[in-house]
């Protein structure tokens, strides 16, 4: 914001209040402070503030709530600094089988070192878990399940957890029967399922891009081509794209995350899922949708997931207990519609079964409410971690780079200057013990190369600060010497 | 046995024991009773008894040990009743998927109802599980992991189960290091992760015939080809038909059970493993070896698995705790050698990881001996169910039937006479609750369309008496109207 000598007071103050709001200070959908309260803590008087407020609501960043107050614009606009959708070029892609064979290793293994720190991968912040309830949970499965505890599940798996899953999908509206849902060993391998179930190998399928890397591998895996589809920061994966590359080639399955995607975290708005869900019902083409950071919204409601508009049975959805409560458990589902039976199939030539003792102990946690409850302790968390990171970025990271600003999930695509090689930055970080997933695992496209994955999911700390201010440093540096 | 009038004493004696060798009361390698006992047992003098087993050990039956007495000779010659190897053309044979398809989720999930009487399905008898020692166990892997517990494992994985797999190996003669070793799903995964490291879509594979029917689906998850290699019910698989197979065509790995195959449960000379692993060694085949039923021997010792040959990192083993333990707790391994960076590259693409607190859990109750408890008293478990099985088999069972007699494991491969239809024999015992694996699905020999899979490793009781005897008066009356 410019700040001219004639700036009015009211001006200045709704140009502060923007400012928060572009680095998440105040998150998109999330509600501001009241007039009383901001015109405390500014030291303005209350018009000035009112006034402010209304100017925002002008300029669509902030909307009015009839007896509720004022909230962020989940459509705030804001400024230059977030990345626009990546240019890619859709064409097959060959997933570099190479690499991802030794770098992924390699670097999941420097996730494990509890002495690295680590700013990319995203899991729930263990200090937020309700650890003693949940343990308690999780034992009294091996009770209520007694000896067939510790006897194969069998399809369909454990029963009160698909009730429990039923029940939670309602509450955002999506209607299913405990009978609709499969269990699976996490969400990965409830992709992987999904992906073999309506491919060959040596198949085409469409997925959008940036994209969490272990969707890129799964699909490695599973021996596919994969067409990358740009991700729009506000709009969610480009329809228009899409359609393109389907008159062009055969694709046999499209992937995507519509609820905050890893990594950009962006919401597609419910028209645009609606879109897509009636434009792949049309053709038959399985949408598989990961529904994974779907609880972890920074606004107000739970968005709802695309299957909600599939009349079909056409979509695919997948997800897990391991970014809301614990990667460990391996706890996941697939909800696959009219293909549910091949994946049945598959899950059991896979590995037979999953865990049914932990499966009825996450069932009892539900059960009594206390999932509801963490998640609203983890979506409070997350709302006052994410300001922490944004403030860092615009403190410590280079001029000109961009970030993606969250409106849900736990992470952040940064796009440094084009000059930075965002591998050589990692392996820079790496040396001092921060580990980064670097862009190029995220996508395939060269402008990635300049790209890092954030995640702002842990506690601020010194150390977190620490390591953002050495990456900014060996950012900025590798830049000056260009 | 004839029993002409002139037959002496001791050779009517000698017959007896025969006879109860053969039909597994006796069961190979196992000790006999005393002589002091046996004469009691059977009213007739010492040196009556003597007499007996000196026949029977010039026969080869029974072998003796000083100060220790006679046992059943593991190598035993039996009688017309044990099965002869299936004759298969060697030729590429694709897995009929559309087949496994539909049937096997059928078929899993009526193993999964508690009203059904299950005959086939392998896994260890939930009445002999230490469930509270487990349980226990179990809980206490959550306490020593703490938060960690709920957090992704990363590879290596639990290393204090590793640790624990590494000591339990070496006791039956195998070093290994604990870094050797990497945590699965249970098994089936293990031979998925396999596979998938050493082979494309499209490839040949050598299995050995006949064989587990989710070996022949793993093969046909991973879109490969398999060629069956006929098993000698006291050889193993030949390794002869393998070496012409492998002039003819390329063959990227053979997949064996070497201990205690499933369905026949025969074991594979230690002279035969070495065998068999030099000759792929020397070939770089890999060779993946199921050892999953190591454990559960009825003879003296623990058989080796073939790994302890490998000098070259060629053999990669897999295994797990479902037949011994618990098949709910998903929870096996894989050392495979040279190739274990890729099995862990694809653990990671397929389901990131493991319940780091279940394995830990695991790591527990074998520090505490509690395993190695367990495992004796499942041996003593199964070496007195297996005689009910045989005797039920000679009572109900139609003329001219065939069975396997297991020197380990839990599975008894059933050759019915050959105009015996045991598909058709096994939707009949469905109808009355009764469930078999059909011959078919582990082979596709069209010899094995009259066989079956019995597994005694739960203990009798009426309700299997009658399930025996309804499945042996259907076999009956099927052959009867023929």
């Amino acid at each position: 914001m410019e700040n001219p000598k004639d700036q009015k007071l009211y001006e200045k103050v709704a140009g502060q209040i923007l400012t928060q709001v572009q680095q998440g200070v105040l998150p998109l959908g999330k509600k501001v402070p009241s007039i009383r309260v901001f015109s405390r803590q500014l030291g303005v008087s209350l018009s000035t503030v009112i006034h402010a407020y209304q100017i925002l609501e002008n300029q669509n960043v902030l909307k009015s709530r009839p007896q509720s107050g004022y909230y962020v614009n989940s459509d705030a606009p804001l400024s230059d600094r977030e990345p626009k959708k990546i240019k890619i070029a859709p064409n097959f892609s060959k997933i570099p089988v190479k690499k991802i064979d030794k770098e992924v290793p390699h670097v999941i293994g420097a996730f494990g070192d509890p002495e690295n720190v680590i700013l990319s991968l995203s899991y729930p912040a263990l200090e937020v878990l309700p650890f003693n309830a949940l343990k308690k949970a999780l034992m009294s499965g091996y009770e209520r399940q007694g000896m067939m505890g510790l006897h194969y599940a069998f399809p369909p798996g454990n029963e009160a957890l698909r009730t429990q899953l039923a029940r939670h999908y309602l509450e955002c509206g999506l209607s299913m029967s405990p009978d609709d849902f499969y269990l699976t060993n996490g969400a990965l391998e409830g992709l992987f399922l999904c992906l073999n179930a309506v491919t060959e190998p040596g198949d085409t399928i469409a997925v959008e891009s940036p994209i969490f890397a272990g969707i890129l591998m799964s699909i490695q895996s599973s021996r596919l081509k994969a067409v990358e589809i740009p991700l729009d920061p506000r709009q969610g994966m480009d329809i228009d794209v899409l359609k393109k590359v389907m008159k062009r080639q055969k694709i046999k399955a499209v992937v995507s995350i519509p609820n905050f995607n890893n990594p950009m975290s962006c919401l597609m708005p419910d028209a645009n899922k609606k879109h897509l869900v009636n434009l792949l019902g049309e053709k038959n083409i399985p949408l598989i949708e990961n529904d994974i950071y779907g609880d972890m919204y920074l606004g107000e409601t739970r968005p709802k997931p695309a299957k909600i508009y599939d009349s079909t049975g056409n979509v695919m959805l997948y997800s897990s207990f391991s970014k809301c409560l614990s990667g460990g458990l391996r706890v996941g589902w697939v909800a696959a519609g009219k293909h549910q039976s091949k994946v049945i199939g598959y899950k059991f030539m896979l590995n037979v079964g999953s865990n049914p003792a932990t499966e009825d102990g996450l069932a009892k946690f539900m059960e009594e409410g206390r999932y509801k409850r963490h998640l609203r302790k983890l979506r409070k968390f997350l709302a006052e971690q994410l300001p922490h990171f944004t403030q860092a970025m615009s403190k410590y990271f280079p001029e000109g780079t961009k970030a993606s600003l969250p409106a849900g999930g736990t992470n952040i695509w940064v796009e440094f200057p084009q000059k930075l090689d965002s591998s050589r930055l990692h392996q820079e970080a790496w040396s001092k013990k921060i580990i980064l997933w670097a862009g190029p695992l995220f996508s395939l496209s060269p402008k990635s190369k300049c790209c890092s994955i954030l995640q702002f999911g842990h506690r601020w700390s010194e150390k977190i600060d620490w390591a953002m201010k050495t990456v900014g440093d060996m950012a900025k540096k590798q830049i000056s010497e260009k």
